[in-house]
């Protein structure tokens, strides 16, 4: 069996895979918030989940693989830059491997989400592909000749932070007009709240990205406009990505996927209209189908692309 | 011996390369203008090179690549769109067939400026790299893995129509911020003689980019204007591409590279100051160095990728 881990900023999900690719057994648990109480964390789950393989399903773990929010190097051993978690220049392999049995593989979760994708998901059997993770960032993992592209330095595809305009509020990372300021579930509230703001309107909740949607489907104004500029600046990034690396699918995931076909059908509408060569065939653009659970399959998976 | 060919909007150039990437032989000739005078251009070339190889160098001619300023087809044997030339859907290797021996290979002539970096320039040795050529426009070609990446369709990269801010003028593609309308030299210019006009300052002769720079370089203040804007976009959609494919290196060909140090230095600053990841390893930025006849020798060595 092998043991995937997907090590968000709020809780790590983990399971135990079998070799053809099913996901056995999962689990949450809070990450913890420093970093000798997260890798302890890790320790523990990993502990946890072999022993469990070997009484539960008479079975040897072979390996384990680790999805982190952040930067990996391309020995696929070291963690270099997490935000979330505090995390800078991590030599997670060498720590880890100290305190379990075994040298797990580490790389960045938007890459593994991608790889889940294409083993059991929205891009199997495609060469080249793109998922683009819509949540409270925009994150982008690669499918290039059927393998996760990790780039020539191990950075991968950072796209949340491809500029693609000027935008009324900064970026977290310190610059203007990141495609995350536009395409991210975030974004679209944040301007939906200044929509509301601008039109001396007040509302009593906290508003999320799905109703927005919601109410927009169901012909408000506010929120058609809303959404209006979101699909607008969601379409010129993902025609961006079209022109920067032409990929078979773009695959969409994330918070924002829930509006489902109401936002795909203004979407594709506006991506065809702005493609530089029409006529030509182009990304297809979809949802992701791996599931919530896409994170610790794609890490399982890392181990069987390193190891097999 | 091989036949590169580099079809230009104004000329066609080819030569005869050796199998050892040497360009024993080059020429020009204007491209013509009707399809059938540009189709019957390259076959009389074709065929006058392959006369040339038997007569001069008393060798044999390989095979035939063609390099031309649009998109190309996955088999790389149709022309699907070369707005310069005005063509659309050309089956341009059975067209060629007729009219010579050869089964000539075709790509766009970005892809094989890239491919000719890749063997003898800026891209030597590296696994991952992409070529932008700051000319009438912006181009871009891609080697991933060691080999001129196509994407999933044979799009390759457009990235000149990436859209990565608002600009005073539409691009000649319709939209409205595209990466060439602010990095191109034609880009500089215009926004030079845009700072001319509301200074209310008049000119007696053409401008040019070198112009520019060259005044600039020399401090006077409005070209140092149109070369503060330049840069800081250039940076902008040079980062963009490291945040989408992360490449070793980042090569700039094209008119604007006659710039040279005064140019690469301000970029290098304001790229550096604007990466998403910083202290992490990421693209280098160098400038071109396979010269003026990289498109001949890239079409050549397309024979050589494809044959050997």
């Amino acid at each position: 069996m092998l043991i995937g881990i997907d090590v968000g900023g709020t809780n790590i999900k983990s399971g135990l895979m079998d070799m053809n690719n099913n996901l056995l057994f999962d689990q949450s648990r809070p990450t913890g918030t420093t970093q000798d109480e997260i890798v302890n964390n890790l320790a523990d789950i990993i502990n946890g989940l072999q022993e469990k393989a070997r009484k539960e399903f008479n079975k040897e773990v072979l390996g384990v693989g680790i999805g982190v929010p952040g930067v990996v190097n391309k020995e696929l051993d070291h963690v270099f830059k997490c935000t979330n978690l505090g995390w800078f220049d991590i030599p997670l392999r060498k720590i880890l491997k100290e305190k379990t049995d075994f040298n797990v593989y580490l790389d960045n979760d938007a890459n593994l989400a991608a790889l889940a994708e294409h083993y059991i998901g929205s891009l199997k059997n495609k060469d080249t592909g793109v998922l683009l993770t819509l949540g409270t960032g925009v994150g982008g993992g690669v499918i290039i000749n059927g393998k996760p592209y990790r780039g020539g330095n191990g950075l991968g595809m950072e796209i949340g932070h491809m500029v693609i305009g000027e935008n009324f509020y900064n970026c977290s990372c310190g610059k203007n007009g990141c495609f995350e300021t536009f395409a991210s579930a975030t974004a679209i509230v944040k301007h939906f709240e200044k929509l509301l703001a601008d039109n001396n309107v007040t509302v009593d909740h906290e508003i999320s990205s799905k109703e927005i949607f919601e109410r927009a489907e169901k012909g408000e104004e506010l929120p058609m406009k809303a959404v209006d500029r979101y699909t607008t600046y969601l379409a010129t990034g993902i025609v961006n990505v079209i022109n920067a690396m032409d990929p078979e699918v773009i695959s969409l995931g994330g918070g924002v996927a829930a509006a489902g076909d109401f936002l795909l059908n203004i979407l594709t509408k506006k991506v065809t209209d702005t493609l530089f060569v029409k006529g030509f065939p182009s990304a297809k653009i979809n949802y992701a189908t791996a599931g919530n659970k896409a994170g610790i399959i794609g890490a399982a998976l890392l181990v069987k692309e390193e190891i097999a």
